[in-house]
């Protein structure tokens, strides 16, 4: 699944599954003359919801960039009563890292960046400890490091946010940062908050995964993103993989399997929200691939 | 994917990628009353072509079913010079099964035919051993025991396929049957017999793959189904998937674990087959989900 | 790993870890002319606990079966405090089945019968239903319908151990049967009763583990194999797998998909119960491979 | 598996099978007054070969470290005729990385390696480009670039064994180094030179599977690490792992997705070789976990 294409829009859709929306859709866009890169739907014959993943090349498409969605909003979004969201292929989102002490999604994601194969801007992570500072700043990343406390949390989140605004941030991951985001902060962030969790979530939330996972004696591990909402460990899931395990694994071996796991998991959802992949519904996720 | 309707028309497009097909296709479904349940579409980008399937409810449809083809053919298809395929879901595909001695895919084929789960009929099955007649006769399908050796292999064959007519058989299923069949025979029903190898393929095809497995010392095995060409386990590969091993498996454990690989792998197989889930293009398939 | 020698003595051992014991329990065998066909050991770091698992020929082996278990304890068990127990390879061990409806483990573990793969006999089955009552009787086993309620349950309950009794059975398993067996049943066959649970333990436990799949949006099910123990779904686990699914997947592809994972996971369990692979410890176990 | 103990001996031992050797063997260690922290043995039955890894805790071993191995040869080995490697758990290996331009698993091994999870030293990186000399610079490793072409190959391999003399190298890994080396080179380095091959081998050697993947269709793409001998991409497997493709994945995905196998499975690789976890025999490893 690829639309390498430099100039293409990207339209996400969902609405009530009603006859004529493929039909609808494609004739804005072909009659208009755009051609169709990328089309995939899927009706959620359950909850009766039409979800749709359409891009097209630009190049001789007779609606101007920042006139199509009021157009499709007009005559087809409307119609349909559609929530709808639109993207351009290029444009680089900008993505802020936060990060604690434990560095292997980190490293991950620096190294992918380094390598040009995550197409984001990285112009900041923020830290609750220095230990990665320098790693950060040899890539010419601003490394701001605000260690939280239970007094200073709300001070610290303001900080963040300040941060955040200045550096134009449009998503955050959290790669492996051992504190909780206020619910405030949460909310500022609506889907624009990516974590990996280190277990198969909705087993094992909370903070000892792999401890509890051991005490239980499962035969499998596993890692998830999601998108961060108010409830801890709890909001659409976006990406997750296992692994088996054995009586022969220790704590030690979970959590050192486990870290391949998590980063690889992380490093898909984060792709999957850059390419505009993925729709959130009724907390779950529809990834077109 | 379910398209549970009773009565629903499914067609199978391919040609060369160009605009306005999805529009093109979707409007004369929507134009004449159809209700599209399922639409997926893939444009192979190195290869150049479009393919789709697509599906919608016949009941408020303005043409008649067997005015169906002849409509699309000359109102799309031929603009397009499309090759298709339709299909109707209240139609029972007849399927014949070719075993000889090793019963663990004929039994779970027969398993899921008796439990409803296989969407076909089975009206025969036809064998070079007399050893699964028991299991055959129970379920009231026909056995047929037809020894076959180098010298009267035209004979036999001959023989199999005037009981393949005369059952009406649509399309072959090889579980586990170790005979080679011959080019005449297979240039009767292309794209029509499926066969489980029991390797990943292309690694280790021929007779012997898990001794291969075993001697180059692999950490995976796999079990691949296919559409049987004239060439030798070189046919449309329709499912595989893999288990890992260890030096710990002798031959005998990597045989027995690849049971269950195999017939899981090929129940998929006969699956995709039966909903007409697939389609065949330069000897590889794509596989609508 | 195979131990297909007909006379071979198989001794699971575990005890708090101490220098010397593989030392010893090897020199019992081989000093007593036992041939050691098979030796596997682990030390569980985090718990202190030594385990292992040994397997040697009996044909020149200077103790007496019936003896073994004794001078066993006498000269190294008691040394070291073990936890033991002996099995004999040439022992075929009973097995009842139990099942409702769904037929799909029911089959493959039949199959499996059928063909030899399980070296188990199956004197009996036992339903709520009345529906699997030809496929049982066809091999010829016996088939027992006792259709349980709230107001009945103790009284069949009663009834099933009479039965069980009277065909020596040793271990029961639980092929999808949809009935909670009570803490007095279940504490009558410690680690003898195998259940398999149509999801990814401690994920979703209870009666509707797909449609809690579906509902969180989950992107992987599985199946979990385990003894029963009094809490519901939480005994150890045996075997467990997974399978990748989409938000493609409804409700009834769940269902579907599951089925396969399901015989594959109960089946693996049974093998390595039938084969003396597994020891329970602290809820969790130990599986020899 | 873990053996995190500072000092620890560690014996590889493979030896036609016979009686007594696990008794043997434990009593050598255990009489010396060595505490054994992991024992693994296999019996590969077709081969009829007895393999065994087992550690042990030095601290009151009564055997001095350089005599160990004179000993035991003298004591166990001479009488089973055994083929044993002995190494030290507090002995850091010296790794050499050769790389070429595609920075996936270097960029993996130098996180791995700055983050303490590799327990080895990297004095030395060579490679045919400049491209990563700053990355390897900048963790205080030495970078050196040399060119290979047709002609002056003899010569600039003289010149890596030099420095690979100079640096003390243990063991070296190919990251996807686009290089073929001579025979010559590989016979210096017996069981010393991991790479990383593309695909599931033994399908698709060479250069292209990828492409040669994409063209056969197959399901399921793969990624092997194993040493290198003198024919190309057929030397001993150590791992191996695959992950699910379709249709709908180009060239350009397989690519990509491809990556995170790639750096995956030879991290699993170099991980087994520092840890003296494996053996080589026939072609085939054993890995003991």
């Amino acid at each position: 699944m690829t639309d390498s294409t430099k100039n293409a829009a990207i339209l996400l859709i969902h609405c009530q599954d009603k006859p004529g929306i493929v039909m609808t859709v494609t004739e804005f866009i072909h009659h208009n003359g755009g051609n169709i890169l990328y089309l995939d739907q899927h009706v959620d014959g359950g909850r009766g919801i039409f979800f749709m993943r359409i891009a097209w090349d630009l190049a001789k498409f007779a609606i101007q960039r920042e006139k199509i969605a009021e157009y499709f909003e007009t005559l087809v979004g409307s119609r349909y009563q559609m929530t709808s969201q639109l993207h351009f292929s290029d444009t680089k989102p900008r993505m802020a890292i936060f990060v604690s002490k434990m560095p292997h999604c980190f490293y991950d994601l620096l190294a992918r960046y380094e390598s040009g194969e995550l197409n984001v801007d990285i112009p900041i992570v923020i830290s609750n400890h220095d230990k990665l500072r320098k790693a950060t700043e040899r890539l010419g990343i601003t490394f701001h490091c605000l260690p939280i406390s239970k007094e200073n949390k709300p001070q610290k989140e303001r900080e963040q946010k300040t941060l955040l605004q200045k550096h134009g941030i449009d998503f955050i991951v959290l790669a492996r940062y051992m504190q909780v985001l206020s619910d405030d902060f949460v909310s500022d962030y609506p889907q624009r908050i990516i974590n990996i969790h280190h277990s198969f979530l909705p087993a094992f939330p909370g903070g000892r995964p792999y401890h509890n996972a051991y005490e239980r004696g499962v035969k499998i591990i596993g890692a998830t993103s999601h998108y961060v909402t108010a409830e801890l460990d709890a909001g659409p899931i976006i990406e997750q993989d296992v692994v088996q395990v054995s009586h022969k694994d220790s704590i030690e071996d979970m959590i050192r399997i486990g870290r391949d796991l998590e980063k690889i998991v992380l490093a898909r959802a984060v792709r999957h929200h850059v390419h505009h992949d993925l729709l959130v519904y009724e907390n779950c996720t529809v990834v077109f691939e």
